[in-house]
Order: structure tokens, then sequence, then C-alpha cells
């Protein structure tokens, strides 16, 4: 059964009809102002209906970057668009012709389920998803399920805590893992380290401009790219934390494979390589099973209209 | 359907007729040596006759403490029995007189199940269970599955890392939560008070008969409840330890309920209130979604039988 | 003997007369600009040529933020100020009329002197100062004299590291303990409770007019004497973390008395207490040696012109 | 002036007449009974009558491994001496028939005298001395000046606290640097990394014999000489946490000089190396000071002897 989905961000949306293999055969885009919620209903059902115009299809998911009620027909807050306890399947399929079942999702598990249906993580049965991108968010799959937890709040793996005393995050607490394990978190240690040792980072000065509150992630990455011993250790250390706090998740669920999504995949091995090294050194209850694979997620940013599909199906 | 579980220790089994609601009709127990896997065996599968001789049941469920295959047949790795990569399930169905199917779960997993069908977590859908005895274990339960991992590994819940540079642990990683929340962390925390604050702790070196070394869990409990501030303070750190912890996996599962097992269980308030507080304290999305209550067991060491005995009739 | 203490900060000076008891007979102050350190000499020496005319004194010392010399004539380095391996002592000397030895003195470390000479520290022999404003500054007094370091940077006890990956500094490193320890900590503090425990914030948002970016550490110390539970547990934590690391110090040290100075004294016992308390759980040799004492500074912004004068006269 | 030095131990005591130069011209050695505080007392004595017989000297140094009354005369505590409140000078003065004043010193103190006055340290004025053996001892001199504190409990370097949450110490309190930077600390890694890595422990392992709890210090570091990834790991973790620690110790301190003694220093540049790498990157103020040396201890255990003696002449 073919499906669409669509990904709501706050200044835009992308709609596009799934087929069964998880490829897009069409799309829209439109554009969106986060503040005005209605106009975002009648931007998705106005692309839903164009897309329903010339494809058949079954069904119709959401996915929406912020918490969705487990009936999966809400969204009760997001940051960055004025939801709140706001019944988006209803209020779009108010204005969607076809008649066929409308399913909200985060974005995130939306962005995961790509992965674990058709990328990365497709013969997985166990997975967990890591999208570092500004932020630390992700997805997890137990036994074949996406896990939405009781209030539909589960899988906010960068919120798990890391360091206690550590550095405080935009949630209120000190120590999230997405303080050590973002893009975030790699430009903010790029940025003291051109402070606190200003012999070793002339490259990353440089390539900043000579103004260290610039320095960009990408930067760093073309920096280690090139040989920069200090870049290469910011990536390694971001390397480091991810696989650090994969070992804790595995600790608790298992996984078969542990996916990274998001921008700094872009570093390639010098990113997978320390996450995998220190993965290993802190797995526990190694000897006893294989370890779970890290691997880049092989979707990029239509995961989240595959994803949305496809849960939307199900 | 009735079912039997049994639960398989070092040094003894219990096995028990197991009813629909969680009943334990009848049960045997037998003494067995832990070097001498085919006299455990021999000893499960006549526990196993002879309750079958007098009641008619479905299935089989043996609790076993260690690493259990993925298809439930077999134990991988126990630290306490001399089990490696064992097929327990055929070894103990070739005694068994009754034709019923027999099933292999990890205990401390068959204890949680016990909680969640007939306990403390009955009325959830996700829950995690941690049993906080000389180390620290769980399951989780998730959209009313038990989790397993991929490779049967999953709930190590007491290996998580939650202090980077932290305890040691006898898995060899440091900062294992075991390390801060568990009896042994408790009895340890006591045992150096009395080296570092001598003065605080002098109700709790005469407990211990004035040698700091034989101070033990109960006896913290015993003072604490007397109203020492020293044995207060250790608890209510167990406390937080325990709620702190949990907020992450709350981040990671967002569960219902979490339920404390375990011996420590026994100091009642001074340990769940600091932990509600913590966990309270500690949690993501605090608002976005109701707190998950923190409940004490309700099943004491039956649980493994009850368990063992649910999982293998579903 | 009579000197002259002068407190040169970014935009203003203070000058006195001191006293052998370490009283001020006269005072003088002047507006400066922080860029224009002709100026700053300029008008440095106009205080003191205008006390001098009516006060004999024997020496003049130039309190100033920043790294002094290890003979005592230049500032090295100031954050706040234009000087750059800067004679200040020589340039000052030029306009001074009265021809007497004129010293420079980190103000710190004038001010920890003024506290040992002549406040909570002058029956001692060792003791720390810590001065705990928007920063955590101090100095270190051992066997009656002033640490000044080899290359005078000692006693910048707010970059000893208290947690390894912790809170960012604005010195490049991870976990200094001015982000613990000082008034901008007990105000990101009080403003991250908000975000995370909104319910417990209520007073504190209360008093911040309902904007928490807006929150003050004299209203947390508000709502703590009103006795808000949320803002004595944050005067706790910070009393906590002075006491704590006052504690590694005097494993190194072995201080008398440890003066607590700045702006959140006004906290008083809301601070001390828990600071104490902390104090005695951490130190080594327990038992081996008396405790030292945890006092506040009994001199307020006059101590670097006090401690100055008396540095100079030495 | 001639001098003599006595290195009091638990089972032997070394004593030795030492010249201006730090040169000694001659040595007698007795074996003590740890428990006969009297026969202590009379082995001492009878040492210097032997070697004053032969000398002239001026003064007696007696190097004690405890707390040390501030007044130098007596042991207050000694750790592995059945000495509590012992006057100790006075005891042994009763039996020495030359006519020399007898001073009492911690052994730590001593040890780091003799590198500060006749060693690594012998150019600077300002010295942090780091013991690095079963535990870390050290000594602190500031301005020329041995620091002993107060109460004479001064340079308890091990004590410092480095991880909050971390490692238990035999003194109660956790997260001791000693834990992190001492033999015991390399041996317990050693030990905990062929648990928790088997693979790569492989060339450890056979070193200890097959058991990993008879692994020794020497051993890692000779698997490390011959190129064991593994064992060079564990020795660059030692080492920097001797530069992390150092880096706080210098922040309050600003020493010019760090010398590092005991055992390990065998490793050499496999830990001196790192240890530099660490303490640069974490030292405050770097660019506004030169950086302190890391420097090998040039004496071995003849420096309490020669330490002893030059303090007693001072």
């Amino acid at each position: 059964m073919h499906a669409i989905g669509v990904d709501i961000g706050g200044t835009k949306i992308a709609a596009g009809v799934v087929d069964d293999e998880g490829r897009i055969l069409a799309s829209v885009r439109r554009e969106t102002d986060a503040d005005d919620v209605a106009g975002i209903d009648a931007a998705v059902a106005d692309a839903v209906n164009e897309l329903a115009a010339d494809h058949e299809v079954g069904a119709v998911g959401l996915a929406a970057a912020g918490f969705v009620s487990p009936d999966r027909t809400a969204v009760n807050f997001a940051p960055n668009i004025a939801w709140r306890e706001y019944p988006l399947a209803e209020k779009v399929g108010a204005l969607v012709r076809a008649d066929v079942p409308i399913v909200v999702e985060n974005d995130a598990n939306a962005a995961g389920w790509a992965e674990f249906r058709y990328g990365a993580g497709r013969e997985a049965t166990d997975m967990l998803m890591l999208t570092v991108g500004t932020g630390l968010g992700g997805a997890v799959v137990v036994g074949g399920n996406l896990v939405r937890g009781k209030w539909g709040a589960a899988a906010e793996v960068g919120h798990m805590r890391v360091v206690p005393g550590g550095h405080y995050c935009g949630c209120g607490h000190e120590g999230c893992w997405e303080q050590y394990a973002s893009g975030s978190a790699l430009v903010r240690d790029g940025q003291a380290s051109v402070v606190a040792q200003p012999a070793r980072a002339a490259r990353l000065l440089e390539l900043a401009g000579g103004v260290p509150g610039d320095l960009q992630g990408p930067q760093i990455t073309e920096a280690a790219q090139g040989g920069d011993a200090l870049a290469i250790e910011l990536l390694a250390n971001l390397g480091r934390w991810i696989g650090e706090g994969s070992a804790s998740v595995a600790a608790l669920l298992d996984p078969e494979v542990i996916v990274i999504g998001g921008g700094v995949g872009a570093a390639g091995d010098l990113l997978l390589r320390p996450a995998r090294a220190a993965f290993a050194e802190q797995l526990s209850a190694l000897g006893h099973r294989p370890e779970a694979r890290i691997e880049l997620a092989e979707h990029g940013n239509e995961a989240g209209i595959v994803g949305a599909a496809d849960l939307a199906r199900q």
C-alpha cells in the first residue's frame, strides 16, 4: 500500500508518496509560519490533496517535532510550533478530501523508523537510532516495534544524564548526553579549545576567520580531514561520547545496530572509529554477546517523510 | 492454563504450580550443587515431575541467573553455575515425563514479569523493574512486552554508567549504576562513613559490634528507622541514585511505573521519598507528561517462580 | 608606618591612607577609563599626591585586577584594563611627588591580606580566602606569608577543577570550581531550576518578575530568608561546593581559617552551615587535626586599599 | 654544617651523615619492630650515636611516616607505627650522647625537601613534589619554604578530590586523587582491563602468569616498553591524571617545577609525555606565565635521609 508522509517543520513542510519499498514516488513542499497553526493545517492538507489526486494512497503520516499523544492523534507540546494539546490529525483530516487514516508521529521516531525499515537497520529487530545534530535526538526499536513510551515521550536519548554536575542543558538539567554528543557540543568544545590551547588551535581559528565564536562544525570536520591534530581530537571526543553513551543504552536494551544520523556523519571514520572503540570498551557483558554494529544512517532529510508514511500504514 | 515455574539458584531450586491469577498452588524445593549441571537438570526435572503428577499444567518456565539465548532454550553463560552454552530446556525436557513446552528465562526478567502481571505493575503497559539487592538487576517491559534484546542480554540496568571515572564494578568498568544503587553500595558507603566521620557514625558502629567491616545493610535501615541522622542520609543517598538513574531510563523509555524490589525495600519511605524527589528533579520533559510512579515490589522471593511460569504459557 | 593603598578598578580608583591598625584615615576616589592606561596612571598619582600632601606615608601599594609580575612592579595581563606587560609602579612613580616605594599587588591578594592582617584571619598563620562574587577569586597565606607563586599567578582558586567534564568556564576549561562556587553559578542554577522544576520555583519566578533570565542572586537569598525551600536548597548547594572544594585545598595546605568574602556572604548561615558541614564531611585526616574554621570576611569593598597599603610597607 | 638524617620505616631505619652538598658521607641501618616504639627510639639513638662517633654533626633530623606536630617534636599519629601523640624528639634525645638539636619531619616532606635542595627542584623557589607509589604523597615548597600547614597536615595531595562520586579511598572519601594517580590505581585499572577487554589484555595476562589478580605495576611498564597498546594506554591514563591534578595545584600555587618521584617513574617518557600534555591542556592562565616543568625525581630511597638532615640544620 502506498502512503503519504509529511514532515512538518517550523517554516516549511515536505510531503511525499512512499511505496512499499520506502521510495518516494512524488513530493511537494510548502512554506509555513510556525505561529499560524491553522495555516499549517491548511498547507499540510493542501499538500496531501495534491499528492492524493495523482496517487492512490491508503494512509497519511504526519511527522511533527514535539511530544505526540500516545494515541497518535495530537501534539501535546512542540518547542518550535505553537501547538499545545493540539488535535492535529483531526484538524488536518477535516481538510483532506481522501478518506484515509491520518496518524501523527514524532519526527525523530519517524526518521528512525525509516532507517529501521529501509536503511541501516533494515536487517535488525532491535535498533537504537541517534540523530546527532544541533541536539541529540533518537528513536528506539525493540523487537520490531517502535518504542513510544506510556505518554509518547520515549527516545529522548539526549536527556539521559552522562555526567553528574556536567554541562547545563536547555532542559534545565546538568550533564545531559546531548551536551556531550551533538554538533553543538562539538562547536562549543572547539571554541573553548581556541581559548585554552591557542597554539594548537591555529588552524581552527584560521578557518573561523580569526573569530573563535564563528567556528562551525563543518570547519572542524574540514580541519580534521586535512590532518589537524586538535580537530581530529575534537571529533574523536565526540565519537567517544557517542560510543560510551550507547554502551549504557546497550546495557538496557541490547540492540543489534546503532545508527548514527545527522550532520556530523560527514566526518565518517574520524567519528565512527572512536565511537566503535569507546562502545566496545564500555560495553557490559562483552564476550557473552556480539557487539552491536555502529553504522551511519542511509537516509538523509527525507527520512521523516518515509518513516511517517510507513508508520501510518502499519 | 496452569504452569510450573522453577527458580534455579546456585545451591537450591524452588518450583511451583502457578494459576492464571499468579497464585502458587503447590511448591517444592530441592538442594543442588552449582558445579554439577547434570544434577541440576535432574533436580529440576524431579521437581517438575512431582508437581505435574498432581496438577495439570500446560507449560514449564525455568528462571536462570545468566544470559539466556534469544530463543529461550539455553543458558549461554551464568556467573554462579557452570553453564556455558548449555541447552537447558532440552536437557531438562529429556527427563520430564509430561509433554509440555519448556522455556528458559533470565531470573530477573521472570521476577520483573511477575510484578508486571500480578504485582505493582499490573495496571501498566510500560514498566521498569529495579531489583536492588547485592547488585542492581532489573527487567524492562515496553508496550506490554518483556524486553529481551537481540541477544538476550537486555535489562542489565546495573551496568549503565552513571559516573564517568566512578567506582569500579566487578564487570571491569567504572561508574556502573550498580555501584551507587545497590545494597552493596549502601554498605560500602556506611562503612566508609565510619572512617571519614567517626563522630556521626557512633550508632552505626555500635550496631556493627564495633567493627566497621561488619556493618550490614539491615543495620543501617534499623538505625535510620530509629532516627539516626547519618543512616537516614545514607538511605536518602541510595534513594537519590535510584531516582536519578531512573530518570535517565525514563528519558529513553517513558515508563508508567518503576518498581523497586530487593531487600532494601524494607527501608520503605526512607528510601522511596528521596527516590521520588530525585526522579522528579531529574526527569526531562517534566510538565509534558505525568511522572512515572515509583513503587515497592509486591512479590518477594517467589516472583521468579510466578514470572517464569507465566512467561512459559504466553 | 602609614601607607597609601590604591584599588584600581576598570572605571574608578579608590585610594586611602591606612594606619598600623588597618584603619583608613582618609580616602579619595577618581573615575577612570579602562582603555586609557596613561589616564589611569595620572589618576592614581593624583590621588596619591592628594593624600600624601596631608599625611606622612612610607609606602604606596597598588591593587590591580590582573597578573602581577613576581617583582611586584608590573601588570603582565589584565582582563578588564588594557595593561600588557605594563610597568605600572614605574609609570605611577614618575608622577608621584613623594619619594616612597611603590608596589603592585593582585587585588584579590590585597583583599585577602587585609583579612589576614586585620580581619577574620588576624589570629591565623595559614589562611585560605575565597571571594565568592561573579567569579571565584582568592588569596592564600602560608606560614604568615602571602603566596604569589613563581610567576605571580598563584591563588587562581576558581580554576581548580572540581568536576571532570563539568561546566565550561570562560577560561576554556571544564569543571572549574568557579562554575560551582560563585554568584554566577548560583544564578545559573536558580534560572535552570525555573525550567526544570517550575512548580517549586514559583517564588523565585515571582521575584524575577516572571522572567527566569532576570533572576538575580540577591533574590535567591531573599527567597531563602523567607523560607522558600528551593532557594534554601540552591544556597545550600553553593555552600556545599564551597566546603567540598575547600577540603581539597585543606588537604594541600592545612589552613587554620577559611574566609568567605564577596556578595553571597549576605546569605549568612544559609550558606555557612552547609559549607561547614560539607567541609567536615570531605576533610581528610579528620581526627588528626582540628577542623579549620570557615568564617565570613570582616572587610568589605575597602579591603583592597587596606591590604595593598599593608603589603607595600612590609 | 654536617647533619644526620634518619628515615624511620615500619620495619627498618636508615641513617646517614649528610654534607652541605646533600651527599651521604656514611650510613647505617637497623631493623625494628613497628609495635615496639621504645625499641625504635633505641635503634634510632644507636644509629645516631654510631654515626656521631666518627663525624662532627650539628643537627639530627628524623623522617617519620605520620602526622608531625607543628613544632616538629612529636608524631601525632602514624598509620604503620604505634605512635600516638608521641614525643619522638624528646625520647630519642634522651638516648643520644651528642648535644645537638633533634627535629622530626614528615617523611614525604623530607624527601621532597631533598629534591628541592639537591635534586630536580634545586633551581626553583616554588615546587610541587608528587611521590607516586602505592599511594600518592607529596611535598610543597612555596617561596623557598616547606609548607607544613597549621597543624602539620599539609601536602596530603593524594586526598584532594578529583572526581565527585569517584573511587573510594582508604580515608573514607570518594574520588581522592590517589585513587587515580598512584601505582595502586595503575594496577587496579590494569586488572580491570583484563576483565573488560580480554582480547586487548592478552599480553598483560601473560605477564601476570594468567592470573589477573597477580598483575603488578612493573609488568605494565614492561609491556608498555615492549609496545603493548593497552599497557601504553594505562600508563598514559596515569600520566594524564598526574598532569590534570597538577594543573589544579598550579592554579592554586603556581609552582615552577613539579617533581615526580616513586616507582612509576621507571616508565619514563611513557608517563611523562602524557602528564605534560595533560598539564598544558588543563593549566589555567596559559599564555600569562610559563608552564611549570614536570621532571622525574633525581633521588631515590635515600631522599628521606638527605631531606631530614638538611631540614634539621636549617
